[in-house]
């Protein structure tokens, strides 16, 4: 009799049906996976019969760029978020999504007002907004009052729309079909969906979601699905952090820079090596990236 | 000396920069296109060697969905569309889209209130709401007016909390990161992207959203996207019309009702060869279609 | 503690490590997957919150393509097939692909030959070749012998090309690369993939490889595919099989025909209803497996 | 009147139609194409509403890896190359193939002999065979009349047995099907093929074909197809070779390392920072790229 099972990973199985809250109303949940470290290693040997260690193979597969046998792993994540968010999340177009639908059914009942934080925090990344300054708590917990105002005022137009009214005369209003009368409802709106994904393109999917340069809210979904990630498949997380996230990659004309004048960007004005100055600033900020690296190194003892 | 140009579509070009209106403040514009009739035949031709002319080749290639060759056109479409239409359209993933982004830029300024006509007529299809009649003028104002009055009030709002107030003092308001105020506005308000995809996914897109199940919104952009189609490539389109908008599917139950009682479903009844009542009403439906293309075709003078 | 386990398919786990045999030298093993029957009901009610059962809504999915719920099922099957098979199933694109590299690796030590069934059922689907006649078994033992001798020939001059030869002397032959040396081996040298794709592109793959005018070997695999689809998912497979791969799609011609002349193509000539005469062969065609669809129907106790 | 032409290309409207040689019998041809560096631009605008300059936007997008915008140049080639660089070149399944059929046309007269050159050459990249010595041109001279003999073995039996002879009796041989004679064909037959990419996936391409460990044939091709793209999209092209052909990516190791011992790898021992000593010699090769980029771009006089 062969009754097998499918390769199973510890770490994701502890995570099944575990509601990750993240925001004020969202929500994250691993509901199924295909694949384990093991599983993924052995799929990539067939090609080069390599004998290198499951974590070798992970490693040299990332670090080179060979993605096909990681996409033999598979997840399946449910998803609650503001759809100002879904739209940014649906532009990674390797994966599917099963989302609720506002024709067939009512919204579901929750709008996302940003914590006094998040109103806060934001000035800092706005790239063409705000002063630099934070926000006063007074201010930000104005900007909560007037979203919840505003949001409470859409959802009660919205329900006012798509109720029927029967006057028992002429004056009945059918209601607005949902599929119209949703347009009223603000962006932040939660939606629900499952999402489906393979490993490399949830690489990929992280190393933009959790980038510094990504919107505080997505970041905060990203962290949560980054922990079930490395619990899922620890080796390939680990690769992915040393070969992907903590990675910088220099241009032609960074590495001209790099010979002539080392690790000290401040010697270089815009004009050298071709630089423009919006890529010498970036130039300054990976090499900052670079030494604090380079310090955690040294003090977690991984140094020469 | 070798300069050519590339095939071009005479229909195409009359096409170029026509800002055709959709709605209260849509648009669609063909930008740029690749292919014409004759090179998508003439690209097929390296499979098989086919002899056959260029229309005998694009009907044999859309009734027999081998759609590598009519890959190989390419338009490039710019559309001013309500977001919660723009969410329905982005799920077709075999494409490239560029959209405004409202981290980095305001909002346009501009938020969909339907006109009377499209209040009214959304009760017909409306599937889990309103009660079959039509809304009374009265009605179709009212929700004219509130969901304008809506959308003013969501708009202020985001310039409110977008912009910065300098008071001289501890009392300033460093404005809320663009990324953030947007969340108040509603799913009405406009975007605008630029959307490329090959003649087969938009065969694919146009039969989804020419479909009477499409909302009646994104079919006015789809019936504007046809007439592009058409007069980009009008062989194709034939074929489209003919294999694929027109053509009808019927289940192995359905051939087994088909065989034994004709077209004439009205002698079935729930349970017959294995349908279900919502089965039934499909199959009457398509067979209502039938009859109709068929008296359609006996006047045009197509009949036997 | 929430330790849980993945929703799992039994028919599955019971197809999990069980190398199929194909055609001479090639296998099919199911070596993952991920998702069953409910679990795609449960993923596609997000959308509409249908309370119908799982098979009903699995038959709504296949049969009003709504794809997306289907791709959140995955597998993973290990193939050993010929290469000139391995280029006709590379063409479908949504996959991942992990397969033995000849640059790295040598060959598989496997070339097919034909069964002299193979040989001569052939010849009856050969489009532009043979003369609708059977080939004789002397005939058939001779390809086979011809066959043979060929794939020998070049894997003994693959053997010779690569393997590095010291005379002592100058006269060493260095041995020629295996990417080079790779190019004399015949099309039917065996080679060994893993392949990952969801249940709807699966389906798809099922659809046109199943088919009668595939290719006979590839059908061989098809055959072993579908058994495995059918264990893993039974209620999806089940309506695959009636709304997909027994479907009948009639065109805009077609039906004007039906609606006139009923079932009985054979009243029918080319130019009625602007049907060419292959247009009407393929009419024909459909009328005759609906008809005799009809007739399995009636004789299963099916009918009305 | 509203007829415009599209946006167009000098460049590559003068490589239209104009028939490139590869190797003993391989062909590139540039058919058509959409896009230009300034639609390119133009397109990428709409997201962030930058008013920089085409060239300053074009690197920014491809430094930052924006990629939708690219993805709206496309382009047709049509390529004839031995199939065992077909396989690998299909891999690539962001695009359309349509090939010669070989089920339904008979092949090209045409098999892959390697030049003496190219026999020799392939000894240093050969990973795993060769001795590091350089063939001797007895040698080559020897590959090529087995190769051109066994090629030649092998077209002569497809002919044989594709060919039905007509005895006028009962020992008629039929022929054997097209799609079953192939399988005798060696992997350096050609085959023919039009290609549809888009601009970014065609960096991605030319990234992986032009590089070093790319097999030589190939890298053949990509030269080829690599001279096209410079002239189609001169801007991009220029992108492309400072921030990713030339670019280089240090993992979290490498730049530890790069922070304490600067560029001088000489310095590390296997272990140091963690890194293997497959991870040592792949940071020692990017140095030493790094420190001649430097070189070349000191004689230019591009430096500080």
């Amino acid at each position: 009799m062969n009754q097998k099972t499918r390769p199973f990973s510890p770490g994701a199985d502890g995570m099944l049906g575990v509601v990750h809250k993240v925001l004020d109303h969202g929500e994250v949940e691993l509901c199924d996976y295909m694949g384990t470290d093991e599983q993924l290693a052995r799929i990539a040997r067939v090609s080069t019969g390599s004998e290198r260690q499951d974590t070798g193979i992970l490693g040299f597969l990332v670090r080179h760029k060979h993605t096909s046998p990681i996409e033999f792993g598979k997840l399946v994540l449910r998803v609650k978020l503001p759809i100002f968010l879904a739209r940014q999340w649906i532009r990674h177009r390797t994966g599917s999504f099963s989302e609720r639908s506002m024709r067939y059914q009512p919204p579901l009942n929750a709008v996302y007002v940003p914590s006094e934080d998040y109103c806060q925090a934001k000035m800092s990344t706005g790239v063409k907004q705000g002063r630099g300054a934070t926000m006063s708590e007074n201010n930000a917990s104005w900007v909560r009052v007037e979203m919840r105002a505003s949001a409470r005022g859409a959802v009660d137009l919205y329900e006012e729309l798509a109720t029927p009214e029967d006057h028992g005369d002429t004056h009945d209003y059918p209601g607005l079909a949902a599929e119209l009368a949703r347009s009223v409802l603000p962006l932040g709106t939660y939606t629900e969906w499952y999402w489906t994904t393979d490993a490399h393109n949830l690489m990929h999917w992280l190393k933009l979601r959790l980038d510094g340069h990504a919107q505080k809210e997505i970041r905060a979904y990203a962290e949560v699905v980054y922990q079930i990630f490395k619990a899922w498949l620890p080796a390939l997380a680990e690769a992915f952090d040393t070969y992907v996230r903590a990675s910088v990659t220099f241009s032609a004309k960074e590495q001209a820079a790099l010979a002539t004048t080392g690790l000290n960007a401040s010697l270089l004005k815009p004009g050298d090596h071709g630089m423009s100055a919006g890529e010498l600033s970036e130039f300054a900020a990976k090499l900052d990236r670079l030494t604090a690296l380079a310090d955690d190194n040294q003090k977690a003892g991984g140094g020469a």
